[in-house]
């Protein structure tokens, strides 16, 4: 366990994936509350809303109003998700949204067609056209993302090679453009990954690019979210997206009702017992989770909510 | 990873933990139908019923019913719990129920209390009196059981010298009776464990044991439970109870609501992706488990039912 990281940064994706797959309209004041609430608890990364098609994703039609009702706390990122050049164009005209630059591709083709409808190439054009833009704008580009990173519905297994020869084609295109990138983010969006497969493929990447940084964005659908935390944080990884109440899930996959992502307040607690910082009040925390799940109106998978953190146990015993 | 064993024994306690904490009435013929179920998976092993005071757990008035009522599959081993004489003396009435012999103490005298309404050294005396049992019935007394070894919602955390001191108690009455040990097993009944402790605890245990093998009972209160198990199997631990759809929890431990045992098929799964044999089908244990849940009636915590099995994706694309 030596290679514990003394502090993880987490980025809080809840409101923005957990909203996205809810059936029922959310109303916008309540995306606005939920945003609002995660801001008071010590995160300092919120991911908002999602700068979609509203075709696609109808749930974030308001994704401008909401971002307009939020009350900005100092030291809080705001940030939006943006899948194409028209949507990185909306997250700007915000004004209100910290714009991470960064070239993200697939290492699932079948996923790449049935949720984008392109090919390989495709998308790689696509990147450039946005690396053209976050450079007009005189935005940093530094993050290498690769979603569909440990297999796919829809292609299966995605090999470590596979893995690494989509790596290779985002620094190919950093390249191109004379980027230089510091940080790797690994995406189990179909919730994929086991422990040993991230220990594996963490072990894989660090020999091949030794001086990137480590992000994971980690599904719970098989059960496996906070397992796979726990093998990355022992091999020093101290980067994680995770959601409120284990919000989310992923529209385009094929397991609807499935678990969404690596819950924020159990992953927290986690690193809480194990010595690791994480800035945040998990008590308020847990709060924040309580409002997710009034908010969509349904059972959130989030254990710690129910389960109550020791540190609460603890204080009323040495009272 | 190395450490990793290849092949673990799985004690499904499904029946026993779940039924015990449900509120309404589950109909004998519905446990014998689960136990029946379980026993087709390939589980070898099988925790059915609880001979403790029906004033208690009501739910097990009908234990001695559920047992005369299944129908035993060659190879399975069928097991019942009981904390005292009297239990241990319906259990063997049955004549159908392996009998395995243990001395368990609880690392929590709050816990002891609370539950038991008896201290330390009354536990001990009546450990006595069953090791007199065991032996007058000529049953091996092989298993070192500490319960609430990791925390408890009464007393807090348990220190690692307590839990050694607790598991030193047990020793010196087995040694007592001339009784030699193999096993050691760890419950985390209240769900305080996370991964670095049982990283610690097992290294602390090997250290002044090594000649014992070691065996895990755990929660999933806070969302470790997984990751618990992927700490220990990383220590190669091979023994592990776990619970169909994660039935269970503790009816007299301070938190309703909260989730149950290491959910057996989410396990399974884990252990399937690392190579490590089981003997399990995983797609007989996802119906078991659907069927655990249409009996309990209300949502069970695995994430595996609802995600899917790889295996069950990847035959599906190879098609």
């Amino acid at each position: 366990m030596t290679d514990l990281p003394t502090r993880v940064t987490i980025n809080e994706d809840g409101p923005r994936e957990g909203m996205q797959i809810e059936k029922a309209v959310i109303p916008t004041s309540d995306k606005i509350a939920l945003i609002d609430a995660l801001s008071q608890t010590g995160l300092r990364e919120i991911q908002t809303v999602s700068f979609v098609s509203p075709k696609k994703v109808p749930q974030w039609a308001d994704a401008e109003e909401v971002i307009a009702g939020i009350t900005p706390r100092a030291g809080v990122r705001y940030t939006g998700l943006y899948l194409n050049a028209r949507g990185l164009d909306r997250a700007m005209a915000t004004g209100r949204l910290s714009i991470e630059g960064g070239i993200s591709l697939s290492a699932s083709p079948a996923f790449l067609m049935r949720n984008m409808d392109m090919t390989p190439e495709r998308q790689r054009e696509t990147r450039r056209e946005m690396i053209a833009m976050f450079k007009a704008s005189g935005i940093a580009i530094t993050k290498a993302s690769v979603n569909a990173a440990f297999g796919c519905n829809f292609q299966g297994d995605i090999p470590l090679d596979g893995l690494l020869d989509t790596l290779a084609d985002v620094f190919a295109l950093a390249e191109e453009a004379g980027v230089t990138l510091d940080t790797i983010g690994l995406s189990d969006t179909m919730g994929w990954a086991t422990p040993p497969q991230i220990t594996r493929t963490i072990g894989a990447i660090r020999e091949r690019h030794p001086d990137q940084a480590l992000s994971l964005h980690l599904h719970d659908t098989r059960g496996m979210a906070v397992a796979n935390a726990w093998a990355g944080l022992s091999l020093g990884v101290a980067d994680f997206d995770t959601s409120v109440g284990g919000l989310g899930g992923c529209p385009f996959a094929a397991h609807k009702g499935a678990a969404g992502n690596l819950c924020t307040e159990d992953f927290v607690f986690m690193c809480q017992e194990a010595g690791i910082e994480t800035g945040v009040d998990l008590a308020a925390l847990i709060e924040a989770s309580e409002l997710a799940e009034r908010i969509v109106g349904h059972p959130l998978p989030g254990a710690v909510r129910k389960g109550g953190s020791l540190n609460a146990i603890r204080s009323g015993l040495s009272r």
